[in-house]
């Protein structure tokens, strides 16, 4: 998997942006590599980077479109088709996340053969796995885990990346989605698997390391969530994670997609160590991250404070505030993992 | 999926009879179709029934050779080849639960091609699903659960099928595994399905239905098994059960495949209740079935005696004693769905 940078953006017609949440990731974490985006009539996401048509994308130098929305059942609607096509024909490789692989649309299979561009289902690994033995790996794990799905735990697991590394600490990011993948350039879409493999693949995914390494692994969906929490539970076994950390969004009222509620987040930490126990008995939560858009700065503080005190735990908003209480807690709880300096250094705010 | 009786059952040489186990639920469920067991050296397997070669059993009629074993991972050895192909020569189809797909195996599909014959992989289902809604259906449900795999969730399930159907209640079997798929002709191989739609599989396999129906879903793995318990959960939220009876093996000492314990049968109910509440609020135990075969007649009822005073449900084991006891509680239970006289009638001692 090595997708060619720089990337043109394609949203389709998506209804909202949290629809484009894939894309929307792809330009926090790697804003270099995204010169522009490309939008259909009535598309209500915008990536706040420059609209190109696909000639003057081209004319720029982007060598992949990446097709970086999701709709449900990750089908790919007819008339996004002739848009792809023009892409392959100006010379860009696609590359999507959505379920459907795109060789199976034939207008695109057939452009890519013709022009020689490469079409990548990033949802669709060719890895084997085999099935989780659930054995005790060397190394240290934490495992981002939420109240629902779009809560933030791939963008807490990458902020702890970049906080750990910029202290000290040996610490990976391992992506389990899609966009995860398009940002790391590795990983696997882990609700694509078989549904055998997925504890499987999560091991394969991170595998035995050194007593100092830390692997920050990117969580799916929720334990909560009827749809998803097979996944959830899956990767929460595999990851055997020594620490965990919570995602919520605190104005959501219904969990994305269905009519259940959002679960309390003491909840969520009770059946997360009642399950992960099974994997590894010393699993413990380190802290709370919050995506505290929807509230004013000095609400959303008094919010965060509320819940360490409540918790005993960090309570932080990743994009806000940073991670770096959750880290200070990881240095302490975990000092064997720690730099020298790592338990006092503070890379951000 | 028509697949054509009478069967060949092939167990190439597998270790034990737990390998064969979908073997064993074919014969044991549809004896009539099964003709005959064709064994490899070193098979430690038995179906108690002729062994034939493959010409033996062309003459007799068989029209689908079943390789109606499991080992890890899935893979199809490459001494099991030839075996195949001379069935597909002496006129067969053959059907597997393998995880690879025969037509992978360049021999297996060039034979099936070149004499005209079905390859069909059970596990492979060509049919598409939704993402889980959660949504409550209508129609009654009951799922059978484990404290590991292979302890007896599908012949339960089909065991109340039987004596339930005997008593007059309208219900139906729901196979979620390739030996229920085998011997009820229709379903979906649960452990096969993309992560991401397991329970949509599931809410696929048992929709709505009248409110005097139950389905009976069969399980599959368990909420503690390391390797499997995504399925498990994300069945649980598709079958949004009702009810559900709880299978277990009390000799067993680790569970299969991996190095651990098994859980108490009391953490089974608990934590069966406390996530299947997600989809169904008013889930609850119904009973217990044991596989005692590994104790004396005496000693078993004494073991189930004592789970059922423990436990205050039914305890039953299905092969030995029958599933009376907890279709009575069924029956009492959920009054509305029972035949007017299927509370005392009794089909099975």
């Amino acid at each position: 998997m090595e997708i060619a940078a720089p990337y043109l953006m394609f949203l389709g017609d998506v209804p909202d942006d949290l629809a484009a949440k894939t894309a929307h990731g792809i330009v926090d974490w790697r804003p270099e590599w995204c010169l522009g985006q490309l939008r259909l009539p009535g598309c209500r996401a915008d990536l706040k980077i420059p609209d190109l048509t696909v000639p003057e994308a081209a004319e720029r130098g982007a060598r992949t479109m990446v097709v970086g929305v999701v709709n449900a059942g990750g089908v790919l609607p007819d008339h996004w088709v002739p848009v792809i096509v023009a892409a392959i024909e100006a010379g860009m490789d696609i590359a999507t996340g959505l379920h459907v692989r795109l060789g199976d649309t034939p207008a695109v299979r057939d452009a890519a053969r013709k022009h020689g561009r490469r079409l990548f289902d990033v949802r669709h690994s060719s890895q084997r796995f085999a099935t989780g033995k659930g054995t005790k790996r060397s190394g240290l794990r934490l495992l981002t885990v939420g109240t629902d799905c779009s809560v933030g735990k791939k963008y807490t697991a990458l902020a702890l990346e970049r906080e750990m590394r910029a202290r000290g600490f040996d610490a990976d990011f391992r992506a389990t989605g899609q966009t995860g993948v398009f940002i790391s350039g590795r990983g696997v879409a882990i609700d694509a698997v078989v549904a055998d493999f997925i504890s499987g693949a999560v091991e394969w995914l991170s595998p035995e390391a050194a007593d100092t390494h830390w692997d920050l692994v990117e969580g799916q969906g929720s334990l909560f969530h009827p749809s998803f929490a097979g996944v959830s539970l899956g990767l929460l076994h595999g990851a055997q994670p020594d620490a965990f950390v919570v995602c919520h969004e605190p104005t959501r009222t219904n969990m994305r997609g269905v009519k259940h509620p959002l679960p309390a987040i003491a909840d969520v930490i009770d059946l997360t160590i009642r399950c992960g126990r099974l994997t590894n008995p010393a699993i413990r939560a380190v802290g709370i991250a919050v995506n505290t858009q929807a509230l004013g700065e000095g609400e959303a503080q008094g919010y965060l404070d509320t819940l360490a005190a409540d918790y005993k735990l960090p309570a932080v908003d990743p994009v806000r505030f940073g991670v770096g209480e959750i880290v200070d807690r990881v240095a302490h709880e975990f000092p064997q993992a720690a730099p020298q300096d790592g338990r006092l250094a503070r890379a951000s705010a």
